[in-house]
């Protein structure tokens, strides 16, 4: 149907430039020589205004119009129908904004992206507050513009995972945040605590980055058809045939290193597990942020902290690292990987408080894009929310508000689906679990391809087919819930901690 | 005035997509993963689309047009006129093309660049007959496309270096082919040949970065605002703030490690010396390919291989390599690098035979543009060439017709800048000897300040404001000649030749 190829020419060139501006953030975060940022930012505003002028092109607009007709519509395969869906969500989104807006826009984040790597350094929020006031300002625009039923943040949400809204989250996440709360009174209670002085005693950052190939190679991460780098901040990015992975070293404690690459290694394997003849399409690109972090997730914390994982791997880390390790068991590496403790930083935080920092950041974004919090006291209620969820006192900014790229870049909206990501792969896991019951004896044996397997045909290939809570429920039978993820953590850590 | 304001933000935005397509470029031959030539290939053929279009707008044909009318022309500035001047004549060659020839050529390079590598590879030249059959073709229809007044060669030679004709080639070419084979017979008959068997016998490739990482800083290549990597063909790209050199490493030999750097270096000292003011504009441009090549051969040849450069270098290269150079002198340093000897690689060819090897291709390109050449006829064209040029039997289309790459990125018309960069280095050089006649004795006391400031000020800060022969008869006081470059080798190699 000529329409529908059009239409998808257009919609690959569209990908082509988004997949541009992804490269030259990674690079930016790579490789970029310190004063590239001026040129970079330029570069960037230009791209963004590109690509912003070819999703809305007239031309776009008449074919998603003519290709959204019953007729021409009933005519299309599901596939067709899902691109033309996706990209119709994405265009009305990108229409509703004006272009100078979109430049602007990408202006003014990298401005405030360069001053937060400044302003963090020295900790002092004051010299970043006015930056993040005026995308503040900006995104309360963009939510005017996009449009929203109740409540301005429910635009933002919606950009990140589709039909996200408060109204969901918020039952969502007190249910979860209640859980929590308890879970982490009763592991404080229990008395125990893991020794985790021997992973924190200095580990060379070569032989890291060996074993940091060593597990992605084990993953499967393709290497002939991706990259692993270092990042302060680690992300993937990247298409198909071209998926780069970064991670960061500590020098002390190789915890970091080790469950970044997994991490990433997990959002990787998703983009290497799309399906060549849908390349540039929304059939070969992933369901939601939130989808793209239960594939993360999944790899970093249910099987990479998983004490299977480590009873396949501990040997070949102890030949590694034989003088740390010395007298260690698989059993206490397994503890001190998984030691849960009220921390400061969201990154650094285990599996049991790390969606406590979620929420936080969730009814903080929220307070702000209703006009209940002034975006000036915002440390300040860092701070009490800090105080309230997580019983710990913030020191400076460096380790309270200014620590999340994030709000940097204006991904207000984004946080949550971190906390949905752990959601769904807790869910999937049960699933798994189902159709493979022997998972665990599979990966104490060193076998990774069965869950790889799994992954591919339930998630991996199915692309953009579905939207995030159908394809939960197309593949686990149930909608989005917090439950197995809390009954995950309970057997997990019930057992560490003997709660 | 508004125009030319709005003229300006039109070149901005078209700067910035070229600028990343440059980086791209780099990306593929520095980092990019096997595969990725896939998605790389389609992102490259998109932006191309995307710049011709920005290029070729209504919008700025209608601002060009208002900008030379004789009262708004009048109205700029010299350096305005310049911008205006050198964009008219851009618009000009890309609005002859239709686009979808553009994007249609990018693909076409991309699968010859491609194929280019495994042919190569394979030294099987019938493997990538075909790409370079069509791309010929192609480009004989864009010579077409852009018209010309005596061969459609001409039009491709102008994309390089604007109002270059064969008609001014020929001559220069034929008198420099006669004054150099003239040479080459007089070094081979005095029978002098310079001992190089001390630096073919191993250099620790570590060793060697670390000592192009010093070379390059002498010469005050801004780290700050550039990169050093590693790459099979060296070059370099990038922007004011962000300019990216590349250098290949062989593990016998550390000439081509230090000659690329320095040559990169020199191109690189071009691109981070333009006026801040004038970024993403031609006034903050190169003049031309040529003139380009005159600052990285002047570098790499004039000053880099010179003795007072390496009195004052050798020092510290016999510290850094003291067994490779036990006994040696700088006499004998200086003799290897400036062996003199016909060969079939032109990258690693001298000074004397450099330019043997463009005048070979530049005679094959003008045949095969001007039809007296079937491609196809090529390879033994290329073989009778070698023999007659430089006396040396082409074993192996690797070791001949394939050895460069730029025919597979469809690059005709390129070639002739490479030696009309060696005529301007040295006409520059001796205007440059004239104004600061201790040069030497500031090189030999490893001064290159002053040196640095020359070029500044004579060369790097009026950016795009002359085309090539006014900037060389504005510097030396007359036009292009080959007789300054005789003269600088017959000076240079009549002393290391006694001839």
């Amino acid at each position: 149907m000529k329409a529908y190829a059009d239409f998808i020419e257009l919609v690959k060139e569209y990908y082509d430039v988004s997949s541009v501006e992804m490269l030259l953030d990674w690079d930016q975060e790579t490789y970029m020589p310190p004063e590239g940022v001026k040129d970079r930012s330029l570069q960037l505003a230009t791209l963004s205004k590109v690509a912003h002028e070819m999703l809305t092109s007239d031309r776009m607009a008449s074919l998603i119009k003519e290709l959204g007709t019953a007729a021409v519509h009933d005519a299309l395969t599901t596939e067709q129908q899902a691109n033309v869906r996706r990209a119709e969500w994405e265009y009305h989104r990108a229409a509703a904004i004006p272009s100078s807006f979109v430049k602007e826009m990408a202006k003014k984040k990298s401005e405030a992206f360069h001053q937060w790597t400044k302003s963090r350094a020295k900790s002092d929020f004051a010299s970043f507050a006015p930056y993040l006031f005026k995308l503040v300002e900006m995104k309360k625009q963009e939510a005017e513009y996009i449009g929203y039923e109740d409540r301005p943040y429910d635009a933002l949400l919606d950009g990140y995972e589709r039909g996200l809204k408060v109204s969901k989250l918020e039952p969502l996440f007190s249910e979860l945040a209640n859980g929590l709360s308890s879970m982490v009174g009763r592991i404080r209670d229990s008395g125990t605590e893991p020794d985790t002085s021997f992973i924190t005693c200095g580990y060379p950052i070569e032989d890291q980055k060996k074993f940091c190939r060593r597990l992605t190679d084990f993953i499967s991460f393709n290497y002939e058809r991706g990259r692993m780098d270092e990042a302060p901040h680690p992300f993937t990015a990247g298409t198909l045939h071209d998926t780069r992975i970064t991670v960061r070293y500590y020098p002390e404690d190789p915890r970091p290193a080790f469950f970044s690459a997994l991490h990433e290694g997990g959002h990787a394997l998703y983009e290497q597990g799309f399906i060549e003849e849908h390349y540039g399409t929304p059939m070969g690109q992933a369901v939601s942020l939130g989808i793209h972090e239960s594939q993360s997730r999944l790899v970093e914390n249910i099987i990479g902290r998983s004490l299977p994982f480590w009873k396949h791997w501990y040997p070949a880390l102890a030949d590694t690292f034989p003088k740390q390790l010395e007298g260690r068991s698989v059993e206490e590496w397994y503890a001190a990987v998984n030691d849960v403790r009220p921390s400061l930083i969201r990154v650094e935080s285990d599996e049991v408080t790390y969606n406590l920092h979620i929420i936080i950041r969730f009814e903080l974004e929220d307070a702000i894009f209703s006009g209940k919090l002034d975006p000036k006291d915002a440390p300040q209620a860092w701070d009490e929310h800090m105080e309230k969820y997580l019983g710990v006192k913030v020191p400076d900014s460096a380790n309270g508000i200014l620590q999340d790229i994030h709000w940097s870049q204006a991904y207000f909206g984004y946080f949550p689906t971190y906390t949905l990501g752990n959601l769904y792969s807790a869910q999937f896991y049960d699933t798994m679990k189902k159709d493979m019951p022997d998972m665990d004896q599979q990966l104490e044996r060193g076998e990774f391809a069965p869950t790889l397997q799994w992954l591919r045909d339930n998630i991996h290939k199915k692309g953009g087919m579905y939207e995030a809570e159908e394809l939960v429920e197309e593949v686990t039978g149930e909608p989005p819930s917090h439950e197995p993820f809390m009954a995950y953590l309970e057997n997990k850590f019930g057992g560490l901690y003997g709660i």
